[in-house]
């Protein structure tokens, strides 16, 4: 695996004019990326909700803000949409008339084959439709929660479909290089089977525990909340995630993530029955099992060397600032 | 929740001397802190293992070091057992005859119930046990991963058994309190329950899910390690956690972690219904509910206020170092 440090600033941009439908947490990574290393000529921004595209004005994201994307992606040369999966269809109807010949249409989603069975069908021949997922992001969302460096070292996928014009392929990869991207290209299908297990199924489970913890009727809030560095608190981060997001993913890459839910609770069950019997060895080798796939990772780049994430430099820092922030009770 | 610096250096140490029976992550912050912050008079340190009683050695974590646990214990007016749940019997056993009248005899457990009906039989009763349970720690082991400050602002849990003398309540406070540690009391049955939740049950869904992925034909070791930032990666922390110390706590808190489990899975069915019916507006209620509980322990000091734990700053410094120890591939 390449490591490299942050992408330099190109002398050429991308694109002459790029044009981001929805400003969250990953249009406004890109947004940021794209005018620091100088990845487009023109950054234009829409959003359907008033109060998000003024943020990103005042932020000063782009270039130019409106509430039509007609606006937005007249001329543009690269589209890409950025609103939860559920919203495809009709970013897709709404964008197709007003795109110019020969522009490349990609998008950001988590699922790959829901958002190609609702956009595809709309969009024009003469524009070059090619799916994309930077797996990367955060707990937090809207336009402030984007940074520059989200992308880097962070891989992007490509589902381009059968046909799809090797230039404008090559443009879209030259852009996420540049966003700091590693490229992959994979099958739709493929690609939400990846995902279920490597991204959507955490994300349930992290749903699903917290829930839990919150609905018990003999440990408290306050309890969970005080003991929760026993590894609860882990779980919190996932869950906090954006709920129309998420809500999304699950509804549209539905089969692949009944199918990873299936092998889940099967082995769940296997767990508890070994808890159950006092199969010492059972749980011991699993626990033993699961120890090497973190170095792994770590060793691919894609997590910190760090004890507990790097968190506790980070515990003190934040505890610092909300100290001079607040009085202590 | 106060919130409050380091624990200042005391003039006068609580203990003479100071026993640890076990010297891994645990065993050994309080080593280090105690050290740091003149909590004992002399730190006497016992490990059944020749190579981790060399280490802890090497890395001046004491002032003596023996395989056996007399020579450790004896004179110590605090003794604290720092071993898997699993061994607090025999552990209790072997130190039972040497004790001083008076002393106090803790552990660190993460299980009370069990470490009590191991520990207390085979106790004189001149002495004073008192059950204690610091939440804290990493999914790192042995005496290299302990830190001085791994207690600050993290609870400790004492367990006290009906009679417990006042003034080795008071003292054994104290010590965790000059740690860095807030002190809370519980039946040990209750802190078994509330534990489950805030701790076991999060380890063994983290162990079940990287299991589940390591297993996969469909998906292979290297795209789960490759796309394991959508959010999997969160999980192989926990699942990288000593296999001992897990193994024993689920074998030692059984009924609990039963219960837990068993209301866990009904919520997963729950929501793996949602999702088979297409229910949104479920989902979408559930994620919402999640998403404060993350802020409540932010303000409850338990976890870092900076987005995905404030991982990107350590992988970007992490990446830098791995960088300059090996070359890119």
């Amino acid at each position: 695996m390449t490591q490299r440090p942050n992408t330099p600033v190109l002398d050429t941009p991308v694109f002459n004019k790029l044009a981001l439908i929805g400003i969250g947490l990953i249009g406004s990574s890109i947004a940021r990326v794209t005018r620091a290393r100088n990845l487009a000529g023109h950054i234009a921004i829409s959003s359907r909700r008033a109060e998000t595209l003024q943020r990103a004005e005042e932020l000063q994201l782009g270039d130019s803000y409106s509430q039509e994307v007609a606006d937005a992606v007249k001329d543009a040369d690269c589209v890409i949409v950025c609103v939860p999966v559920g919203a495809s269809e009709e970013t897709a109807k709404a964008i197709a008339p007003h795109l110019k010949p020969g522009a490349i249409v990609s998008d950001v989603g988590s699922v790959k084959r829901s958002v190609i069975d609702q956009m595809q069908p709309h969009l024009p021949s003469n524009v070059h439709f090619i799916p994309a997922h930077p797996v990367a992001g955060t707990e937090k969302s809207g336009p402030d929660a984007g940074f520059e460096t989200l992308f880097d070292n962070r891989w992007c996928i490509l589902t381009p479909l059968p046909g799809t014009d090797a230039d404008a392929l090559d443009r879209l990869s030259r852009f996420w290089t540049a966003c700091g991207a590693n490229m992959e290209t994979m099958e739709p299908d493929h690609h939400d089977l990846v995902l279920a297990i490597t991204s959507h199924l955490p994300h349930l489970i992290a749903y699903n525990i917290v829930g839990t913890a919150n609905d018990l009727e003999t440990v408290t809030e306050s309890e969970v909340m005080k003991y929760s560095a026993g590894g609860f608190r882990d779980f919190t981060r996932l869950a906090a995630s954006d709920p129309t997001m998420w809500r999304d993913v699950c509804l549209h890459n539905k089969d692949a993530l009944l199918e990873m839910l299936a092998r889940f609770s099967e082995d769940l069950s296997a767990l508890q029955r070994a808890i159950r019997w006092s199969k010492g060895d059972e749980l011991f080798d699993l626990f033993t099992h699961t120890r090497g796939i973190r170095s792994a990772i770590i060793d691919a780049g894609q997590e910190v060397d760090l004890p507990d994430f790097g968190r506790q430099a980070g515990l003190n820092s934040g505890q610092q600032k909300s100290d001079s922030g607040k009085a202590s009770e």
